[in-house]
C-alpha cells in the first residue's frame, strides 16, 4: 500500500553515495590517509570570511527577525542583489520579481519541474548529467529521455533533434557539467537554441529550458561561462550557492525566469505555487541576508586549479585518457575497458575511490572529484600508476 | 500548458497572507502603531540565548563542515538528542534510526504525504485546520476531507467515524491547534485511536496518524501534550523547532515514525524517497549543530502567556465569546455575526487585522495571534470595544 516509486527512492543509494559509504567504512579500517576517496563533490576549500563575518555581524548587532520568516520569494534586497548580479553577466535585463530565493539548486529543479510538468510529458537531458535528474523528473509525474554526447561530450544535436517529441515540456543543460567538467560553448548553445525554437514553432506550445549552474563560477581559464539567458526566451535558471560559497549544507540559491519566457508571470506563479506545495516555506533566513552581504564573492579557486593540473597531467603522463575539464571539479577519465564498473571495482584494489559513469547516463567513464586536498592528489599518484600498469598503459 | 493546480497554488494567496499584506500597506499608510495586527503567526519572543551563542561558538571554533553537507536524514548526533529528547515524553521507545531531519513542519507534512499517498487515496483533517494542509495534500495526488468539530472544539468522533472510509490513508491532528490553541486530551485521543484501529480491521490496510507539533511546547497551564505515540501505533510526527526557539525563518524540524508502525523501515524509507524526490538534500547544516546544542531548550514563555491572559480577559469583559487557549499563541473568537468574513472587514474599520475562519474549514470565528507585544494588545482594547458596540456586546 506504499507507493511503489516513492519507495524505490527511499531505498536505492546512488552510486556516489555508495562509494563514499564504502569510503568511509574503509578509512575506518585501514586509515584515512590510505583511501584515495574520488567520491563525493563537497567542496574542500573553506568558506570566504565574508561569509562567517556576515554570520557574526549579523547575530551580534541584534538584526531584527534574522530567525523569521521571510516572504516566500525571499527577502526583496537579496532578490534585487541576485538580478543586479546577474545583470552585469546578461545582456537580457533580468528583473527581480521573477527571482525566487530557494533551497539550493536541487530544490529549484525539483520546483521547476513540478511548476511545469504535466503528467507524462518529457524532460530531455544531455548525458552525462547528474544521476538525480531523473528522481526529480519522476518525482514531478515527467519522464526523461537522455541525449548522447559528441566525442567532445558537447550534446550530439543530431540526437537531440531526433530526441525531441511533441511531449516535450523541459531541457535541462548542466554548464559547467557535473560529471565532466565540460563548459557548453556559445556555439553550442546556439544550436541548441535555435532547435528548440523550431521545435516550438513545430509542435505549438512552449518549451523550457532549465539551466542548473551550481559551478558557474568554478572555471579555472580566464573564459567565462555564456549568459543563458542570452540564447534563448523560454529559460530558467536554477543557482546554488553551494559551490561558490562553499556552503553546500546550508541549503542556497535561487531560480530566476526569464523576462522573456512566455506567459513568465505564469510561469513564475507557477515555480511559487510548486515550491508551497512541496512544503518550502521559505529559504533559510540568515543565510539569506549572509548572500544578501557576500553575493558576488567567491572561495579561492587556487586550490582546485592546482589540483586540476596536478591531476590531469598525472594521469595524462600514465597514459590516461581524460577530459580537460574547464570547470566545476570534476574529471572525466576515459576507462580502458569499456564496463566502467568494472574498472572502478579493480580501482579499489588500490583503495582508489572513482564514480563508474553509468548512472550518468554513459558508459566507458569514471568521474573523479578533485575538491580534495592537494596532498592526497599527490599521494594517491603511485596507486594509479599501479592500476595503469594493469592495463598495460 | 502549465498544469492549473500548481498555478492556482501559486497564485491563491492564503486570507492570512492577504490580510498580513493589507496590514503592511495599511501600517505604511498611518503609522506602525495605529494598526492592531493580528494577523501573522510569526513568534514574537525573541530566540533563547543559547541559539546565538551557539551559532558564533560554531563559528568561532572552525567546526570542520559546519556549512557542509550532511546526511540526508540528519547529523548522527542530532537524531541521537531528538530521541534522546522524545524518550523522556513518551512511553513508546523512539529509536534515532527512525528520525528524519527536516525543513520545518511544513516540509514534514508534504514528505508524509508524498510518501504515503497513492493517488486518490484520502486524508482526514479535523476543523478547523491550518489552510495549507489542503495544498500539501492535493500537490501530493491526494483528496482531503474535513471533519467537523464538536463545541469544545474537540474533533466530532461521531462526524470522524462517518468520513473514515477504505480510500482514508492519513489522518492529520494538530496539536495545541492552529487556529484555536485548543489542546486534543488524552480521552479524545484514545477514542480517536479506537475508531482508527477498528477502520484499519475493517478495511484491511494501514492508516497513518500524522501529528503536526509545532506548538507542542507552547502550553501555559502546567499541563503537558499527551505524547501522540503513546496512542496509536501507526504514528507520524512532524515537529518544528520554529515556535519553541523562535526561529521559524531557519526551516528545521524533523518527522519522527513510531517504532511501532507497520513496515516501519519501509515508511521510513518513503519519506526519505519523497524528499529526496522535492529536492530537500539536507536540513540546513549549521542551524543543525545549533539544535543538537540548544534541544530541550524553549523561549521564555511569560509574554504569551500574559498576552493570552490580557486578550482573553479583555475581550470577555467586552462581552465576546472565546475559546480559551491552553496553548500555541492563537485565540479563537466566536463571532457575534455568522458571517466571519464580514466581520472581519467590520473590524478593518478600527484598524483590527482579525483572520476569518472560512479557511480553516469552519465559519462564524475569527483567528487572533496573540504573538505581538502585550503593549499592542492593550492599545487595542478601545478598538475592539467599539467593535462590540457596533454588535449591542
Amino acid at each position: 500500500m506504499l507507493p511503489n516509486n516513492v519507495l524505490n527512492w527511499g531505498h536505492s543509494k546512488s552510486c556516489i553515495r555508495e562509494l563514499a559509504a564504502y569510503g568511509t567504512a574503509r578509512k575506518a579500517e585501514i586509515g584515512e590517509d590510505k583511501v584515495f576517496d574520488f567520491s563525493l563533490g563537497n567542496p574542500s576549500v573553506p568558506v570566504p570570511d565574508c561569509v562567517n563575518e556576515a554570520i557574526k555581524d549579523l547575530v551580534n548587532s541584534n538584526v531584527p527577525q534574522i530567525h523569521g520568516y521571510t516572504p516566500a520569494v525571499g527577502l526583496p534586497g537579496l532578490r534585487q542583489a541576485i538580478a543586479d548580479d546577474l545583470n552585469r553577466h546578461c545582456s537580457v535585463n533580468i528583473s527581480p520579481a521573477l527571482i525566487y530565493v530557494c533551497c539550493g539548486a536541487a530544490a529549484g529543479l525539483a520546483s521547476a519541474m513540478k511548476a511545469l510538468l504535466l503528467p507524462g510529458e518529457e524532460v530531455i537531458c544531455f548525458a552525462p548529467f547528474f544521476p538525480e535528474y531523473r528522481v526529480f523528473t519522476e518525482g514531478a509525474g515527467g519522464v526523461l529521455k537522455s541525449v548522447k554526447p559528441d566525442e567532445a561530450l558537447q550534446p550530439d544535436l543530431e540526437d537531440f533533434r531526433n530526441v525531441l517529441s511533441e511531449k516535450t515540456k523541459l531541457v535541462v543543460v548542466n554548464t559547467p557539467n557535473n560529471p565532466s567538467g565540460v563548459i557548453l560553448t556559445a556555439d553550442t548553445l546556439k544550436k541548441m537554441s535555435d532547435i528548440l525554437r523550431d521545435a516550438e514553432a513545430r509542435y505549438g506550445h512552449s518549451i523550457y529550458l532549465v539551466s542548473d549552474e551550481p559551478y558557474r563560477e568554478l572555471v579555472y581559464d580566464g573564459q567565462p561561462v555564456p549568459c543563458i539567458f542570452d540564447f534563448y526566451h523560454n529559460t530558467i535558471m536554477c543557482y546554488s550557492f553551494s559551490k561558490s560559497l562553499s556552503l553546500p549544507g546550508e541549503r542556497i540559491g535561487y531560480i530566476a525566469v526569464s523576462s522573456e519566457a512566455d506567459e513568465k508571470d505564469d510561469v513564475f506563479a507557477c515555480v511559487a505555487g510548486a515550491a508551497r506545495a512541496m512544503g518550502y516555506v521559505n529559504a533559510p533566513s540568515l543565510m539569506q541576508r549572509v548572500i544578501e552581504r557576500c553575493i558576488g564573492c567567491t572561495v579561492d579557486l587556487s586550490t582546485y586549479r592546482e589540483n586540476r593540473e596536478l591531476l590531469y597531467n598525472g594521469l595524462k603522463s600514465l597514459g590516461f585518457d581524460c577530459v580537460y575539464p574547464d570547470g566545476a571539479f570534476y574529471l572525466f577519465l576515459k576507462t580502458p575497458e569499456p564496463d566502467a564498473k568494472a574498472f572502478s571495482e579493480r580501482a579499489k584494489k588500490y583503495e582508489l575511490l572513482l564514480v563508474p559513469s553509468d548512472d550518468f547516463g554513459v558508459g566507458g567513464y569514471v568521474r573523479i572529484a578533485y575538491c580534495v586536498s592537494s596532498e592526497m592528489i599527490r599521494n594517491s599518484m603511485p596507486a594509479f600508476k599501479a592500476l595503469a600498469r594493469e592495463y598495460g598503459l
